[in-house]
């Protein structure tokens, strides 16, 4: 896979078949690039009506090239795509790279052609980039294997960001986005339709090279979760940060998205939990993207989260502090006795954090340099920021503020070292050359400093996260499954249930919920009713035997009124248990993400606030603790209102457990439902009291 | 009031006091921006020192001067200031501006010149803006009472925007990024310390200028919230868009605020909701700021907030379509037969909304035409957004796609027409030119738009408006008040309580809770015991007359023993409530805001989520629906898990009486609780169970 990609992008000799003249047709674009940047390796125009295509000799037929290129550029109709296809295959082309559209975002008959396409490429072992997409290019190589029209006035610089993206036009425009920002691009893909190459793929692959440093990644859905977590797996074993920007939010988004690129949207709210858990920064906007990619450009990391913040004016001071609390940071205190050294140089300073040298260190630099390696040397921060509002936009100030910075900061270069200012592209550029992160709103750099720090806690909880594997396959027989036997399935998968017995029809409730002990629950047990309370089918807090017997009598009179031909087991007998805290626990197979673990608090907190949470299965115990502490009402698991705290270790034992039987199983279960889940006061474990399963419908 | 700031901003004549020869000194800055700018009025320095200042006749003193000016610019050191704004005061002078630091935010003896400088400025009638400000300026006249460096390389032009700021570096700092945006600037106005004129009253005059359409205003804190609500009310009255930053979000920032301003910064939650009673914009950063100020400036506010938006890539569109929705902007689906036209002319366009043309649409520019034509013309939408990429920075297509777009905009002017592009900023400003609104980030301009619609119902909302007054003076005797002189003092306010009795002590508790009707509570009733249940003072759920006296010897056993020296009047009995939704409901009285009512769900929700949301007093009936819809678990009041829905009507009532009376005894009251208070189901009423009034300590 590796390798394949690696011709892909830096090919020795390239195809372009559909070669144009016109240097703003499809076909005569990337031969223009490639020409103007300066490609090293082979460039074969294809065109049956030409000598020469743009002053390069061309050929008159895939099947009459000179030698097999790495990579065939495809830039003809739709209808002719397939037959070129099959030229590049028999040839032993290594890559083709389709452009145009058509295909499966069409309608039916796309799909069915890009099919043959996919089935070419599976039976050839050529790989393919697209249909419907804007190729590739890598500017340490020059080449050009896209026709996007960002390059039509500047070529974008190498440097550390990598780029994927389904969307060409996403792409581009990032792309262009990156350049204004003065950040270079290590490689750039866009991988339209996916009918064969995929977004996982390029991600994995571009998270091994090592001129990589952050990857910009921009999809509207996942084609297979196994390999896309793979890949997010990868990055942050690899410590390469990744900013993704994820559509198909909103019903409307995902509905565009659907008619768009043909395939399923998954729920969003499980995707942005899934990124979490991987340690994804997931960006809100473009501009979002592009700030936290910028802030991770130079490789650093911090280790923890304290942020000194040195400022000329008490305002921005104010707003940045906010900014950084609201973003994760520690505005640690200064030592007070550097507080007291720099009060003495100048008394009205406010040398907390943020530090205020007031106005007075616009005209008195030393002073500024003082106060800033005061914060560097003795504030034990992580992290630094410096305002500087308007100041370097003035011509006489932004070269002696920029040697007085890199005065006060030298011996730091391993530290985030982050400006603010107001200043023309250039000076940025000047000031980045001196290893300071700078951005015009200190808002938004804030924001992205958060990011890195979140970005490390992900890389070093990676480095501790055991493995964790799918549970034991266990034998499910295939239809309906009771209360009864989805316990006696999960009870196999490791999670425990209360005592409980089944009065088979006949036997005495009575007896056996005196065995029971009082108070107890009786619920009937039928594979054919999943929703129990519905149908009469629960009675709670029973107290005698004579009180069960009746009861129960009236449960199956019920059931046998409101689900006639119903399979009845009998009636389950189970303790009443009422302490602890009320959650709900189960599993979704998200048609994108597979299976999904779920956790929330019950009752209104379910229904009303969707406090809830998720994880893609399987995950460690540790992960399941991280998924617990995200819901917004946690505290109440701390224990409020006088409340013990509640066995959170067996809670996430229990979601654990659950994750790893929903992985096994991925291929026959629907979802599953533990609700209520009560976990009771610490060291008491939890109580899962009912539970749903439900298997997939068998295909036809 | 309003006829001071007009001649503060627009005077005919200006004295500078301490003009000096070198333009880059604070004194030398006025006069340079000044000179440069042409203003038209008559220019004096005072300098004892010189002839001339930077070419122009000086005088030796304020006393010396040949006219009394308008406005003096006072550029002295802090210790001379005083001498300078005596003779101010003493010729006459209308206005000063005091632009040296050194007075309150630095120390106790600063703030003593300080407020010796506001006596001279009340007994003088002479206004004085500032200390420690950067001043004043207005484009249109040409008069820079400013040394602020943003004007050092360019004047900003007239245009649309107020900007007030208490801080001089936030002020210059939008004003700077105002005029990358090509945004103008009506005036400008920095208030300092505001040792006389405040940001509310500038805001309120602010508010008259015709040429003012939206206002951005920078605080820290307040000095006078009756003032600065007036002046807020008078804007939406006056249908002009207020876009706040209001920094001390976190303790940090507090902190920070509280050192530099010398004012006690809010709770920022009950900031945060009373600028959303008021309708007016909060932004998170001042970024957004810019961008919905940019927004308002062409004064189109749209009634409605369905969206229309054309796209010539589907991953943009759906980009757009999340954000729209996130914006509380409705992307409703294009009309059927519109749809079916569209498809007609390009059949694998998706013409549902987002309106996705296709790349073709680049190629084919009559057929973007009618695209944009039929969904101005046909999709029945508020507002329009087009999204165009890097196309328009492209020299060949910039200008077809202006003249293309211009056409099929034309006749709907009256619309919010905006357009997402990258290109440089000349192409921008033709476009405006054109009418639209055109911002490089999508996610940004779509969140701004959301805003413009949020102005549009405050307006019509203030427009409709009654007007609520405080209540009539209750007589409220000094000292501690126990439940029942709380419950007896509300009643009078028009807060309905469940009937009950006080049993004095003697009296048969039994015979009360009879004629009551059982179930009832009996709580201790006492002044001096405000939390009851915590010395054993309540019991709930008494059932008969003997249950009832046995509970009451208990209690007062208990109160006793635990609250010896306690006065005790006696027990309260009052019917056992249980059904409805537990709220709470309060007021506090603000240090910044002054008395402000408080409303949330009880239990969890108010401990646990801090799901809360405040109200400036007083407030209408209207005002407290929004304040109810206002907070996350609105729903369960609506009814859920088979609840009927709550009175949300009586519960209104309760809260702007509540209100009225809060701030009839603003002077007098520190705060109160209603907790619980039980919202009945539809019908019932509102039940509030247990009162707690606490007055304010009276002053020594």
């Amino acid at each position: 896979m590796s390798e394949t990609l690696s011709t892909l992008l830096a090919p020795r000799s390239v195809a372009i078949v559909g070669a144009s003249d016109n240097v703003a047709r499809i076909g005569g674009r990337p031969l223009r690039y490639m020409r103007e940047a300066g490609f090293a390796g082979r460039i074969m125009p294809v065109n049956p009506n030409r000598e020469t295509v743009q002053g390069i000799p061309a050929f008159g037929s895939i099947s009459a090239l000179p030698e097999t290129p790495d990579v065939a550029l495809l830039a003809v109709p739709a209808d002719a795509t397939v037959k070129a296809v099959e030229d590049c295959a028999a040839l032993g082309v290594r890559n083709a790279i389709i452009f145009s559209a058509g295909f499966a975002e069409t309608d039916a008959e796309g799909l069915r052609i890009q099919n043959r396409i996919t089935g070419i490429a599976r039976e050839s072992g050529m790989r393919v980039l697209g249909p419907n997409c804007l190729g590739v290019f890598n500017p340490s190589t020059h080449f050009y294997g896209t026709f996007s029209v960002v390059l039509d006035n500047a070529f974008i610089q190498p440097g550390p960001v990598g780029i994927v993206s389904q969307s060409g036009a996403y792409g581009s425009h990032i792309a262009h986005l990156a350049r204004s920002r003065g950040l270079g691009v290590s490689q750039w893909v866009t991988t339209g339709n996916e009918c064969d190459l995929d977004l996982a793929e390029v991600l994995h692959w571009m998270v091994d090279q090592p001129d990589t440093k952050v990857i910009m990644a921009y999809a509207e859905s996942i084609r297979n979760h196994e390999h896309f977590f793979a890949a997010l797996d990868h990055a942050r074993n690899r410590e390469k940060a990744i900013v993704f920007m994820k559509t198909g939010r909103s019903d409307v988004g995902a509905e565009a998205a659907a008619s768009h690129t043909a395939a399923l949207a998954g729920s969003d709210a499980v995707f942005d939990a899934v990124l979490r858990q991987y340690g994804v920064f997931r960006a809100a906007t473009t501009a979002e993207q592009l700030d936290v990619a910028y802030a991770c450009a130079p490789g650093i990391f911090p280790k923890g989260n304290k942020i000194g913040i040195f400022t000329m004016s008490g305002g921005f001071g104010i707003q940045m502090a906010d900014d950084a609390v609201a973003a994760g940071l520690d505005v640690a205190t200064m030592p007070e006795p550097v507080q007291v050294e720099l009060k003495a140089l100048l008394p009205y300073a406010s040398p907390r954090n943020p530090v205020d040298a007031t106005a007075q260190a616009v005209t008195d630099l030393p002073l500024m340099t003082r106060y800033i390696r005061a914060i560097l040397d003795k504030g034990g921060y992580d992290l630094f920021v410096g305002i500087f509002g308007t100041g370097p936009a003035s011509a006489t100030f932004a070269e002696p503020l920029r040697k007085a910075l890199l005065e006060a900061a030298e011996g730091h270069e391993d530290k985030i070292r982050a400006l603010t200012m107001s200043a023309d592209p250039d000076v940025f550029r000047r000031y980045e050359a001196d290893g300071f992160i700078a951005h015009e709103d200190g808002s938004a750099l804030i924001k992205a400093l958060g990011a890195l720090v979140g970005f490390r806690k992900s890389f070093d909880a990676a480095k501790s996260a055991s493995k964790v594997d799918a549970a034991q396959r266990i034998e499910i027989r295939p239809g309906k499954h009771s209360e009864r036997s989805a316990k006696d399935i999960l009870s196999q998968a490791g999670i425990a249930f209360p005592r409980e017995e089944l009065a088979a029809p006949g036997s005495d409730v009575g007896a056996i919920a005196e065995r029971i002990g009082f108070p107890v629950v009786l619920k009937i047990a039928s594979p054919d009713i999943a929703h129990k309370t519905e149908v009469g089918g629960v009675k709670i807090n029973i107290r005698s035997a004579d009180e069960a017997r009746s009861a129960a009598a009236d449960i199956l009179a019920r059931a046998a009124e409101t689900c006639p031909g119903a399979d009845i087991e009998g009636i389950i007998v189970a303790p009443m248990i009422s302490g602890g805290v009320e959650t709900i626990a189960g599993v979704v197979n998200d048609p994108v993400l597979g299976p999904v673990v779920m956790f929330g608090l019950g009752g209104v907190f379910v229904e009303v606030l969707k406090d809830v949470t998720f994880r893609a299965a399987p995950f460690s115990v540790d992960e399941a603790h991280r998924m617990i502490r995200d819901i917004r009402s946690y505290a109440i698991l701390e224990g409020v209102r006088g409340e013990p705290p509640a066995d959170v270790d067996a809670l996430a034992e229990l979601l654990s457990n659950l994750s790893r039987f929903a992985a096994a199983h991925a291929d026959v279960i629907e979802s599953i439902d533990l609700n209520p889940v009560r976990v009771l006061p610490k060291g008491q474990g939890v109580a899962p009291l009912d539970a749903l399963l439900v298997l997939k419908e068998p295909r036809p």
